[in-house]
């Protein structure tokens, strides 16, 4: 495929939903994702059990998830501890998380960035020496919700270290989703100087409408690789209701109404959506979600 | 103003909601989006009374217009007798609607293009002795929800003619939101040999999620003039409770945080279309106002 589509509906899509959804769903749902074509799942996060409730049951959704299969599962691990339950549960990816913005930083992960850098060096090691990949998110590369508008350069210099120590791939977040294409424009032309397009992902959230129009002017700038949800899964932490992740299916139809393939089949993909929302009990955001159920009940 | 925006929620964004809107509610609608900084506002429709019912006080919200503004009202008048209500009314500004797909055109205004096309030369005739400005839409400009992909000579063929019939701008209309920035590029690529710019407007829809990338994509090609709905008001008739029109909010954000001024004042606009959502009783779907809705409750 000439794009890689990293389904993050299982992980940052679910943490910060309320209701409590069981183990047994949460690997139906990856089944079923998995079922639609989906070839790289970010399945859970080996945290502390209390720091995030909905993911404490890391290891048991690692159990229970099918590996004899040409999916590359990835499980996010904010330190070595959960690392280790990572290689355990027979991860042969996992994904390390820091951001641009010392505030942001310092309230997500309580850690300065430079202390989670240099928490993450003991896992890039280990990771090294186990054959694990390492993929590295940078988080609010366009805006902080507390520090406002972020230097590009602040992007440039944690991506390159955490290539350095080495990440495989770069996912930039935009995490709150109020960049526009020509702030992704000018991010990714600085970027692009100094790092093959090809160890750069998307990861754009729509909660202002944008995030299309982004993953158009990325693709357009080279980049191949994007992270979304699916059905949209996953609110705004800074606007509880509001449209969190770009959502899967939107990101499907704009690459397939564009001529480029997926390998992903859109009916599955919305029946894994359906079978979550159900178990969520809210409705999902995700536009081409929506009109899909919507033509399904005319 | 670098760009116009159409408001069109007081009349495509209403003429497919089901709850009775009573007149009064629509002049303070239309007030507020005028307080908000719109400048070109589509009020009403002059139909038969039993076509649209939600549009058939057309000659009574007009008579209550604050019409001592430097705002543009405008009203779609789908025949001669149409024209004269709206010229009666004040109007210096009205619209003709056609579609590039007989099926749609037979379907939605039981004409054929060309019928619906002789059918608006009277108009012209009489709007030019009146000096009254006439804009021509043109839908389904990517795709029919009978025919498929449509030809961009289509499109060209038919916006020639209203251009050459007298009309200052067609409105593009991409009416069931199938639309992808390549196939948006690819329409104007061939339209911009033959009309300028400053001639065609972008009416895009958000049902897939693709509206705000098509602006980007038209303006990125010289469009400056575009239509939208305050909280993307209006369903798409093709899929009920999916997003219709793309959202005044969404555009409105997009084009600021772009760097290019509107003119109107988000918080007022949002008020507008919260003033509308309590009359219609349904959440409306604009992202911008979701996301502000939820911050204001937070």
């Amino acid at each position: 495929m000439e794009v890689k589509i990293t389904e993050v509906g299982p992980r940052d899509g679910l943490q910060n939903e309320k209701r409590p959804v069981s183990t047994e769903i949460k690997v139906e749902y990856i089944r079923l994702l998995v079922k639609a074509g989906l070839k790289h799942i970010e399945a859970t996060s080996f945290v502390k059990k209390d720091a995030i409730p909905q993911l404490a049951d890391a290891a048991e959704v690692s159990a229970q998830l099918n590996w004899n299969h040409s999916v590359q599962y990835s499980a996010l691990t904010p330190n070595t501890k959960g690392y280790e339950g990572a290689k355990k549960a027979g991860y042969k990816e996992v994904a390390v998380f820091t951001a641009t913005s010392e505030t942001f930083t310092k309230k997500n992960i309580n850690r300065t960035i430079s202390e989670s850098i240099e928490g993450f060096k003991e896992i890039f090691r280990l990771a090294k020496e186990d054959g694990i990949q390492v993929r590295g998110y940078v988080s609010t590369v366009i805006d902080c919700p507390y520090e406002g508008r972020i230097n590009p350069e602040k992007v440039l210099e944690i991506s390159k270290t955490l290539l350095d120590l080495g990440a495989y791939e770069i996912s930039l977040g935009e995490t709150i989703g109020t960049g526009v294409p020509t702030e992704v424009e000018r991010l990714l032309e600085l970027l692009l100087k100094h790092i093959p397009a090809n160890k750069l992902a998307g990861h754009f959230h729509d909660t202002y409408g944008m995030a299309i129009a982004n993953v158009e002017k990325a693709f357009s700038m080279g980049i191949r690789s994007f992270d979304s949800s699916s059905g949209g899964l996953g609110g705004c932490p800074y606007a509880k209701g509001a449209a969190g992740n770009l959502a899967t299916e939107d990101l499907v139809y704009f690459l397939e109404k564009s001529g480029v393939p997926t390998g992903i089949q859109p009916d599955l993909l919305w029946e894994a959506s359906a079978y979550m929302e159900k178990a969520i009990l809210r409705e999902l955001q995700s536009r081409t979600y929506l009109a899909t159920k919507k033509k399904k009940e005319a």
